[in-house]
């Protein structure tokens, strides 16, 4: 047997990197400035423990374009390197200086927010790069070292003049990566990468106008300078504490995220917590009616205040991902697949604190201010009803705040709703009907029908209200949902009430003959009732069942095969009503035939089913009866 | 100054590959797969010109799972290596056996087929396995090697008594990864990326029934068998030449691509093309109509049959992501910005053969078969229209293929159009109005209103149909599209024909007063025209151009602050019809504003305006005047 040790050809790690270090290249820039603010957060450190016995002074890293000649320079002020040390973590590739550092003095870093994370990635520069320069210059009283590499295995080495502390890395962008040379590309990466960094990043400079000293003359010009143009916000608001910010700071952050967005959120919720993973961050509830940036502007995942990407699936239960924010963690592993993702148990801990702390503040908004709650609730009901759902724990979280409308603008919770409606919607089998329409305009007489009866009906109009409904049925015991077009309402609530019939059963007989003959059956399934004599004399209805099981189909789930049942439709006439009356009495067929019709179109008009050359042929018929 | 070479440290390159080699760790089996496929490659192409003078036969690779104790093997029957070659190849991290091979053998290899392009990735093995094993026997007369590496850059190697030719990689399956000992995962991913690979693919195996011999007794039973169980196609459809497929080929093959999907696609467009650049595949037009599967089945891309990805965004324009199939091409740069991938010249190229192969394939679809095509129209016309809007050579090729189907079902390209409706059609301002509908149940009378006139109605009901008027619009001349309810139709083409008025300019004025004082103003603006007295009494006509910019800003676009601008309707009364005159006529004011109500109401109904509790009324109204 014999015993080796492998080779890493350097000649071949450089395209290797090159090719695979990140999918994308612009990556460069977010690794080099978070080495720049590393090596800053190092020396305030230092300085802070007294170790490095210099000033440190306001630092800032100032990122620079040099288009003519194809140059990017990347310059901090922070603890500089000497040319032994350039050796040490720059010549010995994926030498993670951060880590050292933070195994030297991991007792005394807790708050200092070194970021070590990103330390690997500075041979990312020759994703871009074809010569990488580094100028640097240590704390340390010793000489500045010119450091040179130009994407092959050499490096030379020599001292520099270089007086101020601090590293200068210069890019020589290569041919195939002339793209990163426009400012408005940098500028962009700065946006998206380090906008909420810890050190301020310079990027240009812009003038501004000085304020009028007081009691200046009026005619005073304002003076104007030249500043540096800091692009970063060097303390975001999810790095303070909830007890320093006002509402009005957490509306400005949520400006300063989505510059696009020119709605107020409707709340937020600030997370914080320490163990046993840590986790910062504030989320969003957006408006979401009508909100065209919903897929673009979504919830951003940072690390130590680095952008790492806005696809928080795995991390962020489903049902909240229509929230916008911030959250900030180091404990959640990075490049991984999604599947393990969902399988990390820090991961899971944080999809589940995310979740509880939504329900928690939805709870005190709820009990804090109902009425402010009940206001917003068309906004947010999407997420909590689709959260009741798919976590089983919001659901029952749910029960303190989920609402439920009624066409007349009440909110009631399910159990105030529940004591409301008991005593009257409760069927002779003792089941508890809760009526509800999806559409308040298209389903206004059937909603009128049930309130003449003194009975609530709620306005479920969310895209998976049905599941929602098929949950509740199967949670709560002797309670089941029916929209108020589902059957005649002394039906849907059937309380075996005795209605005295004025048709005789030879009458009824006769009567189921002729309407028979007359409307096409196929279409409609005929069901003489006996109802009050002002209720409308045709009614046509759309059983519950079937309606629903076709619309959890369409909105995924429900039983397989159902989207393709033919919709199904009953008539509903009633023998008690003058106008049936008038159908039995009149003597000539086709008159039975023009009345029926008519009826039949009205009622069909009812339900919105009265349409195209058949409404048209209807409106002309009803010019010609009112003329 | 010092000269030197950077060091890479082997004690830290192999974290760095875990972490950053691919961002997806399942990718190591597609690694590992593709080198085995390589190394089988190889070995025939050696056969074919002499160079190895063995049998190649019909290797195959196998993968296993190995549950109980935390292995997967991967087992190819490829040129195997002799100890030396291991040396070489894998101890040398970032060596690319397959770079070298095609080098020297490069004026020799044009069809054999070398994969090469993943030769790096054998040490993807370290994303998932502790320790990985290597055990191969080369073609050569040499003894087999069998080495093993823990993931730390010590490696050991001895002989091992593998007399089978090949290479066998066995990885002892990571704490963290273990995810990958499940078999139905493992299954997936060779489906995902090895489905079509050019070597067959064993996993596990499967039983077989035999056919009867010929002549068998009646009662014998079928043998069972089992078999190898083969993943993979190794000759996919799209490595073929178009003449040798039938259009069941192509059709079993959507079916193979897309397993979830029951409907044929409408057609396929083979594409094939060796310069400037290599590309192969085949796109579909799927049925888009009612698909769920959209979003999921989408076109894939793959390099010399390995998948890569199926985001084609940049490579493919993007109105025609919504077509399924496959592309396969070695050009197109991999793990590059989207950016730079669009600033590519191939990429560039590749995009507008795409378009062009797409453009000539409707076209001859059209010439061959117009009924057929005709028939197709409603599924493939929203790739199409979009198309036109976003690429002008598109756009101009359409011309040819683009359709403008009437409410009758007769379907006219442009020209046809304009040729069919120009006499009759053209206005007094010598322009042409394009009447047509997006609704022909909605705007039924209107409808009806316009082919009583001899006038085409174009059925325009796709979601981006506005936006493609406004561009025939601008781009033909003196053309204008109108919706039948735009107006009344002796204005929306106005003839400038001289109508008698049953009325004296003073009965009007009485008239307008009336209406004026009953119409709510906020809701309608009242307009009096000269009309024949059959028809309609009143009209509820909606302004073209508010509602067409109204409809481009909900689908992007238009004129900014136009979507929330009111939606405006006009009431066009007819001072000819009978009713009108009867409203004149009537003497009590009571039993005039009645009739307005009503004849409003109707013209409401028309226009689907009549909702909720006015509908309601409305209906009770009717039973009650009709009993």
């Amino acid at each position: 047997m014999t015993k080796g040790t492998i080779n890493v050809s350097v000649e071949n790690i450089f395209p290797l990197i090159k090719k695979f270090l990140y999918s994308d290249h612009e990556i460069f820039l977010r690794e080099l400035v978070s080495n720049a603010t590393d090596a800053t957060l190092k020396l305030k450190h230092l300085t802070s423990i007294g170790e490095a016995k210099v000033e440190y002074g306001s630092p800032i890293i100032e990122v620079k374009v040099d288009k003519d000649n194809k140059k990017i320079h990347v310059i901090d002020q922070g603890l500089g390197m000497t040319a032994e040390e350039v050796q040490k973590y720059i010549n010995e590739v994926a030498f993670s200086g951060a880590e050292e550092f933070v195994e030297k003095y991991k007792d005394k870093i807790s708050d200092s927010g070194i970021i070590g994370h990103f330390g690997l990635g500075f041979y990312s520069a020759f994703m871009v790069a074809e010569k990488v320069e580094i100028i640097t210059k240590s704390y340390k009283d010793e000489p500045a070292a010119h450091w040179t590499c130009d994407g092959s295995p050499n490096f030379t080495i020599e001292e520099a003049d270089k007086t101020n502390r601090g590293t200068e890395i210069i890019l020589h962008i290569a041919e195939d990566s002339t793209e990163f040379l426009d400012e408005s590309r940098i500028k962009t990466l700065l946006l998206k990468y380090n906008k909420f960094m810890p050190i301020p990043i310079k990027f240009g400079t812009k003038e501004e106008t000085l304020p009028l000293p007081e009691g200046a003359d009026k005619d005073a010009k304002p003076e104007k300078v030249t500043v540096d143009n800091i692009i970063n916000n060097t303390n975001p608001a999810w790095t303070k504490q909830p007890t320093d910010l006002k509402d009005e700071d957490y509306k400005s952050f949520y400006r300063e995220l989505y510059p696009m967005q020119f709605e107020d959120p409707l709340f937020n919720i600030h997370l914080n917590v320490d163990y046993p993973f840590n986790l910062t961050g504030i989320l969003y509830f957006p408006k979401l009616s009508n909100d065209l940036n919903l897929q673009k502007d979504r919830i951003q995942l940072y690390q130590n205040q680095v952008f790492v990407t806005d696809n928080v699936e795995g991390i962020v239960p489903e049902f909240l991902t229509m929230l916008r924010g911030v959250i900030d963690s180091p404990d959640i592993p990075l490049n991984v697949s999604r599947s393990y993702l969902q399988a990390d148990s820090n991961v899971k801990k944080i999809s589940s604190y995310i979740t509880r702390k939504v329900a928690d503040k939805l709870k005190s908004l709820f009990s804090d201010n109902r009425e402010d709650f009940e206001k917003k609730w068309n906004d947010i009901k999407v997420v909590i009803e689709y959260g009741m759902l798919s976590d089983e724990k919001f659901f029952e979280k749910a029960e303190a705040f989920a609402l439920y409308p009624t066409v007349d603008d009440a909110y009631f919770t399910y159990d105030e709703l529940y004591n409301k409606i008991k005593a009257k919607q409760t069927d002779k089998d003792d089941k508890l009907v809760i009526l509800y329409t999806s559409d308040k305009e298209a389903q206004h007489s059937y909603i009128e029908a049930a309130k003449a009866k003194g009975y609530e009906v709620l306005l479920m109009d969310s895209p998976i209200v049905s599941h929602l409904m098929q949950k509740l049925e199967t949670t709560k015991e002797k309670v089941s949902f029916a929209r108020v077009d589902a059957d005649h309402i002394d039906k849907l609530i059937d309380k075996d009430e005795a209605k005295v019939s004025k048709l005789t059963e030879e009458e009824k007989i006769s009567l189921e003959d002729l309407l028979k003959e007359v409307i096409p059956s196929e279409k409609f399934m005929v069901q003489l009732e006996t109802m009050n004599s002002d209720d409308a004399p045709f009614i046509i209805t759309q059983p519950e069942f079937m309606r629903r099981m076709k619309e959890m189909q369409q909105t995924g789930g429900g039983m397989f095969g159902m989207g393709n049942m033919p919709e199904i439709y009953n008539l509903v006439v009633n023998t008690n009503s003058d106008l049936v009356s008038e159908i039995i009495n009149t003597k000539t067929r086709k008159k039975q035939e023009r009345l029926i019709s008519q009826s039949l179109d009205l009622a069909r008009l009812s339900q919105g089913l009265l349409k195209g050359k058949e409404l048209s042929e209807f409106i002309k018929r009803s010019y010609e009866m009112i003329k």
